[in-house]
């Protein structure tokens, strides 16, 4: 099940950027689970990862890594190598030992990436043994095997295509994203993987990526849980004919806004896959103090289970709502103060339902697949969004039985 | 569903405690739905309320009432009059005045409380037409039919019945509780309502009642949703023999701890009503550097959706242990130093999987319905326990056909 726009775009090249599939039989099934991406030489990488104190052996070393002017990226499917103590840690810098000397680069250029079940040992000769041929498939075109082959409960694969203008040149931005569990992402997000053919250096890209990614991947739940595994990566290439984007330039807030846009959108594709999600909720909270203000009465909406089953019955049950909010901990909240909309139907004023609603209006916006919860607080002018989607019987299943 | 011992015990009298039910028809059904508590004139009442900002009418009128010597609880289920403004504020008053007026006493020495659906207005026409016949069933005996009378999704009524000696004379504690989703006490729970004959001052009494919530209902969670009406009350009608427990002394110690074991009591009976739950969690967070840290770690591991349907299928998924464990924000936490215990079963030693774990060995534990996680930290001393219960495919029908 997914909501609403999930079809795959067309993507275009980055010049610099190659990608490579292969199957290495992690999972049960036949399909592509390994991913290599290649970057050319002068080219910047900036990333981001999980904030969880236990995070996965790949991560720590990707995060080493990023430091020595990254070249590869190699990522499998359907094993996260997490809670898999010194020997994980083995397993990781073998994959990455094994890809250079494939590849002819350094051991610490590579940075992998794992994602699947946690705590079984990485199937390292399965993996190892398919990187000739993912090396092999290196190609500018193979941006929807890539972002099928990172899938792991992902319904569809996820990926965004945008052409900016830099000086009159052209530059482009491609990403692809996987996650539709385990996902409260906190700096970073599941798993998204952004290039362009910008020319931009090391420290700026760091910038921006951390920028948008607040604004993106660290406001979508699906169910409150932040991953071992989360990684978010940006390359860029220099290919462009575009000038070079500097700090505090015209260019860079160009770049940045469509960084930003492309990591909204992957984002988004990864709440619309949100497991067993029918409905995509924009939960909009305007008039907070500040800002965190905001972000935490949206994050208690979207992570109430409650709500969530509410909307899964198309139920406008917005006590609900309003008690999430009560118990946000925001101090000195004046009920009174509180309006709360269903996309653009009051249903709470003055501290209760609202006069002018009825449930037949309430009811006809719930039967909708995607709905914005408004919560006006009356405090400030400080306004956030947060993404998440409903809980539904099918959430529970694919949890479940995720390992049978 | 429920897990485990559910039936109601036999109840003993509390001299100077008198309970009468009657059918107000707030309900589709024709149980009974109101319950009026009378207590004898010298009796000393205490009360904490829940901490959600957006209390419910009667919460604010409890807590304005308890400083005036209560003589009456009135309970109503199937309406919870909360998020109904001004009018839900006069519906509460309303229906005190009703009661004071049939029983003889003042406005103001009725507490209120209420259950239910939020948002709809309290059909107080209905509570006070059914007020006399509440009053003429008053009676030392309707321990259980008041436990029936409270309950919403409840599937079976809660009760505690213990007898303490003091001085060599017995003092009698009962209570009852409901409460099955929309739990996470916050300084109080859903509906608690404990009698004792002993003899104990009002201040006393209000702090041996803070004591034993903060280790019995603050220490459960069932989907993380603190409720807008919780609350918890234990009333002292002096009636007994023994003689008047004072602050300090060898007899307080006794009262305190079986006040405190029948709050656990009323506590776990609540989550092994849990909704749609089939499994009783106990997450014991040992060798932590504070209580605080402990309980967080162990409402971390509570509160996720991805545990609790690992639970639910009976799948030894510690990973998603270990994950939670690993974003519930302590600082400096070593993954080498933390192990993890399914009952007696050592699942994680040394960041990963316990060397003499086995997967047949952790299927074993997984198949009770009653199951110990145990987390030492490896960081300090400090150690609390947090109830939960599992996700399963009837939390969700319960919760999107509530109103239906």
């Amino acid at each position: 099940m997914a909501v609403g726009k999930c079809d795959f775009p067309n993507m275009l090249n980055i010049a610099g950027i190659t990608l490579g599939t292969a199957c290495a039989g992690i999972k049960q099934n036949v399909k592509d689970d390994i991913l290599v991406i290649q970057m050319a030489e002068q080219a910047t990488c900036a990333a981001v990862f999980t904030q969880n104190a236990f995070c996965a052996a790949p991560v720590h070393v990707a995060k080493t890594n990023l430091a020595h002017g990254p070249r590869w990226l190699l990522i499998n499917s359907g094993n996260a190598n997490a809670g898999t103590g010194a020997q994980g840690m083995q397993d990781a810098l073998l994959c990455c030992a094994e890809l250079a000397k494939f590849a002819g680069g350094a051991n610490n250029q590579v940075l992998p990436f794992s994602t699947g079940v946690i705590g079984q040992p990485l199937p390292v000769e399965k993996i190892t043994a398919a990187l000739p041929e993912a090396i092999k498939n290196l190609s500018l075109d193979n941006w929807e095997k890539a972002a099928r082959a990172i899938m792991t409960t992902d319904t569809f694969p996820k990926g965004v295509s945008k052409v900016i203008c830099i000086a009159g040149q052209p530059v482009t931005i491609n990403g692809i994203s996987k996650g539709a569990g385990m996902i409260q992402p906190n700096m970073a997000t599941m798993l998204g993987f952004i290039a362009t053919d910008a020319k931009i250096n090391q420290a700026l890209l760091q910038n921006c990526l951390a920028v948008a990614v607040e604004q993106s991947f660290n406001r979508i739940t699906v169910d409150g849980d932040t991953s071992t595994n989360d990684a978010c990566v940006v390359m860029a290439s220099g290919c462009s004919t575009a000038p070079e984007i500097t700090a505090g330039s015209e260019h860079y807030a160009i770049f940045a806004d469509a960084l930003m846009d492309v990591c909204k959108q992957l984002a988004e594709a990864i709440v619309r896959d949100g497991e067993g999600a029918t409905k995509l909720m924009r939960i909009l909270v305007k008039e907070a103090l500040q800002m965190e203000e905001a972000v935490r009465v949206g994050k208690t909406i979207a992570h109430s289970p409650l709500v969530k089953t509410a909307f899964f019955a198309s139920d406008p049950n917005w006590g609900r709502i309003l008690a999430a909010v009560g118990r946000s901990g925001i101090e000195n909240m004046v009920l009174e103060n509180v309006q709360i909309f269903l996309d653009d139907v009051c249903i709470v004023r003055n501290g209760g339902r609202a006069d002018d609603y009825t449930e037949e209006a309430g009811q006809q916006v719930m039967n909708r697949d995607e709905i914005t919860v408004t919560v006006k607080l009356g405090r400030g002018e400080a306004a956030q969004e947060v993404l998440t989607c409903d809980l539904s019987y099918d959430y529970v299943k694919i949890n479940a039985e995720y390992r049978t």
